[in-house]
C-alpha cells in the first residue's frame, strides 16, 4: 500500500472540495510552449473545451501562452491549480499553492507512490501539505478531470466527451479517457470524470460523496482495481444507492490481474469474491468489462420497469432469441402474452404468426403492422419494452435512396415518436440498432431521450437485467432503511 | 419437432450435395419484375455478387429479367435451384428440379414446419420428393446461401461479406446475415455462409461433414437453436475439431428463450446443460453471445500458441490490469519475466518500469523504447503476445496531421512489420485497437495477415483463453483418438 492521508477530510477541505468541479478559475503550473509537453497539451485541451472561467498558466520563463498572460507563480484567485511539473517539484510547488490559498488541486506528474521508496516519500510530503493546508488533492499519477457543468476539459488525452449525466471516477487514466471517449459511439453524456490516479489524498469514496450531492449527476460509474478506506466505500455507497445508481467493474481479480494492478497504482486489489460481496450489500452494480460500465449507465438512466416482465419486439426470431436468453430468469420475466392481447394481435398478424413473445414481427414488409402492434402494446402491463431491429439504419439497407428517405419519414420516425411517447407515459423502453455505431436519424432521436441503443440483442437482454438488479437491491435498501 | 428426413443420406444424394457450394449454374425459381418482391432481390444479389457460373431466371410470364433469358421451367442443366415462390406452389416446383436433375436446391420461402398442421405436412412432401430424387436441399424458411469459391451470394440480404477462411452455419437467417455484415467490421473474411432455415433435409451436421472436408474452411462457425440429430452432429463434430475448430452459440437455454427458439425454427433447444457437455467431448468451442461467434473465429486463424504463457504489452496500466484478467487463470499464464529478459530490459526501460508482466511501456513518447521492448520479447519462450495499443489510430490521437502521417510511417508500420514477421516465426499474436471498428492502415495490414485486432482489452483476453481451450480439447482429442 501506498502512502494515504490519515483520517477524515476536515471541514475546511470540505469547504475547498466544491471548487475542484466547479472552478472559476484553472491555473496550469508546468505550462509551456514545446508542443509535445503534457503541459502545453493540457493548457489546449483546458482552452479548447471553452472552459467557462479565468486561466492562468504558470510559467516563469513566459510572458504569454496562447494568448494567455502567464505568471511566474500561482495567482492567490485560482480555485482550481492543474500541476505538470516533474516529481522533485512538486512538493514545493504544491506547498506554494497551499499557502497562497489555492482551493484545490489536481497533480497529473508522475514518480510518486508507484515507483518506489522515493516516490512514496514524496508521496507522503504531498499528503502532509494537502492535510496541513485544507487543500484538497486528486491524483498524483492520474491523467486530469473532466466537468461539463465548467466546459473543464483538463485532461491529458484529447477527447472531447459529450456532455451528459453520467459521471465516471477511473483508478486508470488510459483506460478512463478512453471510456469517455468510446461514450460518443453510444452517445452517452458526461458530467463529471476524474481520473483518480494514486489517490494519495481523495479518494474514489470522497468522491463518490461528492457526486451523490451533484445534482447534474443521474449514474455513478467506477473502474477500481483497489479501495483504500473500505469501510468509507461501503458506507458511502450504501447510503448514495439508493438514489443514485453506482456502477463499479473491480479488476485485479485473477492472480496476474491483481500484481499488474499493483504495480500500477499501487492498490492491493484484495479478494474478488469479498468485493462482490461489499458491493452486493452495498446496492452498487457489478460489471465485468470496461465496455459494459457504459453499456449499463445507458440502461441506468431508464425509469425503473415497474414490474419484472418484459416485452420483446423483434423482425427476426433470431434476435428475438438470442435477447431472451440474455434475460436473467431470476430477475426479468418474458410472459407470453395474457389472453386480451393475444386476441387483438390475432385480429390483424397474418395466420401463423407465433402467437408468442418476443413478438416476431415476421419479416412482413408491411409496415402499418409495427404500429398496430406498438398500439395494442401499450394495453400490456409488462413494465419494459425491447425493439429489436426495425427502428435503426439496418432496418433501411434493402432501401435505395429516395424509397429509404420516404421510409424514414413515414415509417421510423413516426414509430419512434409512439416508443418515446410510451416512455414517457413510464414504460421503460431499451431499442437495438444492429449496425454498429448506429448515428442514424432515429438512434439520435432515442438517445436523445435517453432511451438506450444498444447493437446487438444480448447486450440489451443483459443491460436490462442489470436494471433490475438495481431496482431489486434499492428496494431492499429502501425496506432496511426504514426497519 | 417438425418433419425431417428419415436417415442418412444416399450416395446420390452425396454425389449431388458438392454442387450446392460449387454450382457451375445457379436458377432463381420465382425471379420476377417486381423490385420488392424476393425473387428479384436474391436475383439482384446474384447479379451484383458476380457470380462465376450460369444464371437462369425462372418465370413463365418473362421473356428476359435483368438483362438474363428467362426460363418457363427450370433448366435441366442447373446446379443450384434457388426456389423463392410461395409456399403451396414450392412441392411441385421442387419436383420439376428432381425429374429434370438439378443437383441441389435452396428454398428461402416460408410457410411450412413453421407455421403448424398445413405447412408440416408440406414440408414432409419437401423431404419425400428430396429422398425420392437424391436432390439435396436447405431450408425451407431460410435467407440463402453464400460462397466466396463460386462469388455466389444468394441471399435476402444486401450484405457483401469479405472473402476468406471462416464458414458459418446460422439456424438465423436474419441473425447470420447481420453477423456476415458484422464480419466487416472486424475484416474478418468469409468461404461459405449457410442459413439452414427448418432444416427440413439438410442440417447444420451435415453441412459440418461438407465443410470439413473443403480446403478454403479454416474454422466452423454455428449458430444452433437445437440439433436435429444429436449423435450424427457428436459424431461429426468430434471427427471434425482435431484438424478444423467448429464455434457454436447455442440458444435457447432460458426458458423464454427456448420458447421462443420453437416458435421460430420449431426446434427443441434440450438442456443447455447437455449441450455443454456434448460440444465439449466433441471438442467443439462453444460461446456466449453472437458477436463473440466473430471474435472466437478470428483468434482461431492464429497458429496454436506453444505453450500457455503470454505476453501482454500495453501502453496503459488500466488496459494491461483488465487484459490479464481477462485470460481465464485456468488455461493462460502471465507469468512474471524471466532474469534473463529482466535484465535486457532494466538496460534501457527507465528506472521506475514495473519490472512485471503485462510490460507497461509506461506512456513515453520516445518510440525506440517499443522497438527495443519487441526485440527483447522475441528471445522470451511464451507462447503468445497480445499487444494493447499503441498500433492503432487511437496511438495517434495526440498528434497533428503531418506529424501523424510521419508517426504512422516511421513509428507504426515498421512496429507492425516487426509483429508480423514474429508472428511468422511461430508467436501467437494479438492485437487491440482502442478505436472501435479502426480501419487505419496498421490494422489493416494486421488482419490481411491474420492477426486478430480486438477493439477492447478484454476481448483479445478472452479470445486467447478461448484459442487454449481450443488448443486443449485438440491435445485431449488426438490422444483419445490414438489410444
Amino acid at each position: 500500500m501506498t502512502s494515504g492521508r490519515s483520517g477524515e477530510l476536515s471541514k475546511r477541505t470540505l469547504e475547498n472540495l466544491r471548487y475542484l468541479l466547479d472552478p472559476r478559475s484553472v491555473a496550469v503550473i508546468g505550462a509551456s510552449r514545446s508542443p509535445i509537453k503534457w503541459g502545453s497539451i493540457i493548457l489546449k485541451h483546458v482552452v479548447e473545451g471553452g472552459f467557462k472561467g479565468e486561466i492562468y498558466p504558470v510559467n516563469p520563463n513566459e510572458q504569454t501562452l496562447m494568448g494567455f498572460k502567464a505568471y511566474p507563480k500561482v495567482p492567490e484567485e485560482t480555485d482550481l491549480a492543474l500541476i505538470v511539473t516533474p516529481a522533485k517539484t512538486v512538493p514545493s510547488l504544491l506547498r506554494e499553492c497551499a499557502e497562497r490559498g489555492v482551493k484545490s488541486a489536481v497533480i497529473i506528474s508522475a514518480g510518486f507512490g508507484e515507483t518506489g521508496k522515493e516516490g512514496e516519500e514524496r508521496e507522503k510530503e504531498l499528503v502532509r501539505i494537502a492535510e496541513e493546508g485544507g487543500l484538497p488533492f486528486v491524483g498524483p499519477n492520474c491523467m486530469g478531470v473532466f466537468s461539463a457543468t465548467s466546459s473543464l476539459s483538463a485532461l491529458m488525452a484529447s477527447v472531447k466527451p459529450l456532455k451528459g449525466n453520467i459521471s465516471f471516477l477511473s483508478q486508470s487514466g488510459n483506460l478512463g479517457t478512453q471510456l469517455l471517449d468510446r461514450g460518443t459511439y453510444y452517445q452517452l453524456g458526461f458530467d463529471v470524470f476524474v481520473s483518480t490516479g494514486n489517490e494519495a489524498f481523495l479518494r474514489c469514496e470522497d468522491l463518490i460523496e461528492v457526486l451523490r450531492e451533484r445534482k447534474s449527476t443521474k449514474v455513478i460509474l467506477a473502474y477500481i482495481e483497489g479501495v483504500k478506506d473500505g469501510r468509507k466505500f461501503f458506507e458511502v455507497a450504501r447510503r448514495t444507492s439508493p438514489t443514485k445508481p453506482i456502477v463499479v467493474l473491480k479488476v485485479g481479480k485473477t492472480r496476474a490481474g491483481s500484481r499488474a494492478a499493483k504495480s500500477h497504482t499501487g492498490s492491493l486489489s484484495g479478494s474478488g469474491q469479498v468485493y462482490t460481496g461489499v458491493f452486493r450489500q452495498a446496492g452498487v452494480v457489478e460489471v465485468e468489462s470496461t465496455e459494459d460500465l457504459l453499456k449499463v449507465a445507458m440502461a441506468l438512466e431508464q425509469p425503473l420497469p415497474q414490474n419484472n416482465q418484459v416485452i420483446i419486439l423483434t423482425r427476426g426470431g433470431g434476435w428475438g432469441v438470442t435477447a431472451a436468453d440474455a434475460c436473467r430468469e431470476d430477475l426479468v420475466e418474458v410472459p407470453p402474452p395474457p389472453p386480451h392481447i393475444l386476441e387483438e394481435m390475432n385480429s390483424f398478424m397474418p395466420p401463423y404468426w407465433s402467437r408468442g413473445n418476443p413478438i416476431d414481427t415476421v419479416a412482413e414488409l408491411d409496415p402499418s403492422l409495427e404500429f398496430k402492434i406498438l398500439k395494442t402494446i401499450e394495453k400490456w402491463e409488462a413494465g419494459g419494452l425491447i425493439v429489436l431491429g426495425g427502428l435503426d439504419a439496418y432496418a433501411t439497407r434493402f432501401l435505395d435512396g429516395e424509397l429509404r428517405k420516404v421510409y424514414v419519414r413515414e415509417v421510423q420516425m413516426p414509430l419512434i415518436k409512439r416508443l418515446i411517447a410510451l416512455n414517457r407515459r413510464g414504460k421503460t423502453v431499451f431499442a437495438v440498432a444492429l449496425k454498429p455505431l448506429d448515428k442514424s436519424r432515429p438512434v439520435k432521436l432515442l438517445r436523445k431521450h435517453h432511451i438506450p441503443v444498444y447493437f446487438s440483442p444480448e447486450d440489451a437482454g443483459r443491460a436490462y437485467s442489470k436494471l433490475m438488479e438495481y431496482k431489486r437491491m434499492r428496494e431492499r435498501l429502501k425496506r432496511t432503511g426504514e426497519a
